[in-house]
């Protein structure tokens, strides 16, 4: 959606019948693995980007000798896997909450040993939104949290008692310029992400650190595109990275009402070789998303003075399912 | 390019095998007079709005009896012809220039008698952006006007010399409810608008009243979706209109990033029933449009800090052709 607005043209490459964004662009339907499908999308475009980071590692190896890929594999091999993840993110220099892989009931209780309790379980590999993760409060509940993993490899996080959750989503454009947005307050609930607060609570020099965070591991990364960094700032004043997204993220939706160029022209600008945009916003706000059957409110919410309101059309809503969200923007304080 | 945003699905009629918003929503193509494909349109959409008030008056008037067509015929017919404009406008109570129809050399001659020098002469029709007008500054011009109109039938417009050109974009929902924006200052250059700044330098009374002939347009056409008002602030403070536009208009394309609800939603927000969204702008903005080969700027426009590019697509500069437009928001002072 944001391609047209700049004089670009989107095509998609999808596996599903029906994707949602067929709806602003054409589709080329073809399975992750079908080399020649992709070959021929790769000849359609000039540069290919993801939209999300669970995108199978070997289609991006096919295209990659066909067209530029941004974010490329690297990127993605990193994200895709928690441990890899937390690896990369401490040998980069930003630090995470403590962790172990656990591949069984042993390695479980090897981590549990020493990174005490709390401690929480989460699959290496696709989870989000709170899915393939199970909290241990005590020794007795690590055989039903090892069953939650479905014998999938895991990795346990020790328990990170922050202050507050804070999100950075910063911009690397092909010639190692970056930009970052002001860095926004989260508030998850059941493992969702409720809302983002522009400006965080956070003093100038705790915001410029979250940002040099940020910027430390898209800079290790080689990233060319916007990446959403999740921190914890802890009651010492560190910033733990919790996760890290290769794609524009949720925590910067803000960024379509308050600022000129948002994070989804950005991450055009970037992966396109644009400048990349002014990241300063000119107005506070409040990002909220319609779970479930929030957007059962959306009469209301439209009628909201000085709220925007953005539905993503998806065809029924479930529990937990985002359908939308709705930012209100207030003047800078 | 509103609709996605909103959870909506746009499709397009169109007689042109390549319109360029085929990039964004799917298109049945067909002829202005093909009541078939029409019938088929209809058939496949909840409402029907319209990009441009050049529609021929017959193709609403064959969708009308099947699907809502807003803004319907009536807007439709009063904006397509300049001289049943002008006295629509006269009728309702809103000042305009003094004009007479001219059909030849010797209603010229009377109008130019009765109006005075100088004057613009107009084809009544499927004029736009400066073009089918000829301006008389003595009555040795008139031969000269009168052949540029081609035979077609015109209007003789006195002159308006006004203080500055301000435009109220306004929205009005089925059910009589109006939403206006705060009026826009425009400068025009080679009879193509060149910027709006908003706001215009009027204090609150005239602002309001601009605001009052707006709503009295709207309110006497029955009209739903967004109405671009184009008035002429008058040495004595009256506002007189210049011409109005059955549409979003180039005058409120700073809504995109000024407000939370932009004349594209707006209008959709009309046109759909939804509650018409909140008006107010959260930032003052100068919205400047990039014609002929001004897009070649783009690199530097792109990398200006606070600038929001927007760029058309279109397939080639020419002339006079509006390729993008840049909007530089601040604070509200």
């Amino acid at each position: 959606m944001a391609a047209p607005r700049m004089g670009l043209r989107a095509r998609l490459y999808a596996p599903e019948a029906d994707p949602p964004a067929a709806h602003v662009a054409p589709v080329t339907r073809g399975a992750w693995d079908d080399a020649d499908a992709l070959a021929a999308f790769a000849a359609s475009v000039d540069v290919v980007t993801l939209e999300f980071e669970n995108v199978p590692l070997g289609a991006v190896e096919t295209l990659a000798p066909l067209v530029p890929v941004r974010p490329g594999a690297r990127a993605l091999a990193v994200a895709q896997d928690r441990l890899t993840e937390k690896r990369f993110l401490n040998e980069a220099g930003a630090r995470t909450a403590p962790f172990a892989p656990v591949e069984d009931a042993a390695s479980l209780g090897a981590a549990l040993a020493a990174l005490g309790l709390p401690a929480i379980l989460k699959t290496r590999r696709l989870g989000y939104d709170g899915k393939g993760q199970a909290r241990l409060n005590s020794a007795a509940d690590a055989p039903a949290a090892l069953a939650a993993m479905g014998g999938a490899p895991a990795i346990l996080e020790g328990f990170a008692p922050f202050a507050r959750e804070v999100s950075v989503v910063i911009a690397r454009g092909a010639d190692g310029a970056t930009r970052a947005y002001d860095p926004g307050e989260n508030v998850h609930r059941d493992g969702i992400l409720r809302t983002t607060t522009v400006p965080a609570a956070l003093d100038a020099d705790a915001a410029a650190r979250a940002v040099a965070v940020a910027t430390r591991i898209v800079d290790a990364l080689g990233y060319v595109g916007v990446l959403g960094v999740e921190l914890f700032h802890m009651p010492d004043g560190a910033f733990w990275v919790n996760e890290i997204a290769p794609r524009v993220h949720n925590t910067g939706h803000w960024t379509i009402n308050a600022c000129a160029v948002d994070q989804f022209e950005q991450h055009l600008r970037a992966v396109c070789g644009w400048p990349l945009g002014d990241p300063r916003r000119h107005c506070d706000a409040v990002m909220e998303n319609l779970i479930g059957d929030d957007d059962a409110a959306w009469p209301r919410l439209a009628a909201e003075p000085g709220a925007a309101l953005h539905l993503y059309g998806k065809a029924g809503a479930r529990p937990g399912r985002k359908m939308g969200h709705v930012t209100r923007t207030t003047p800078r304080r």
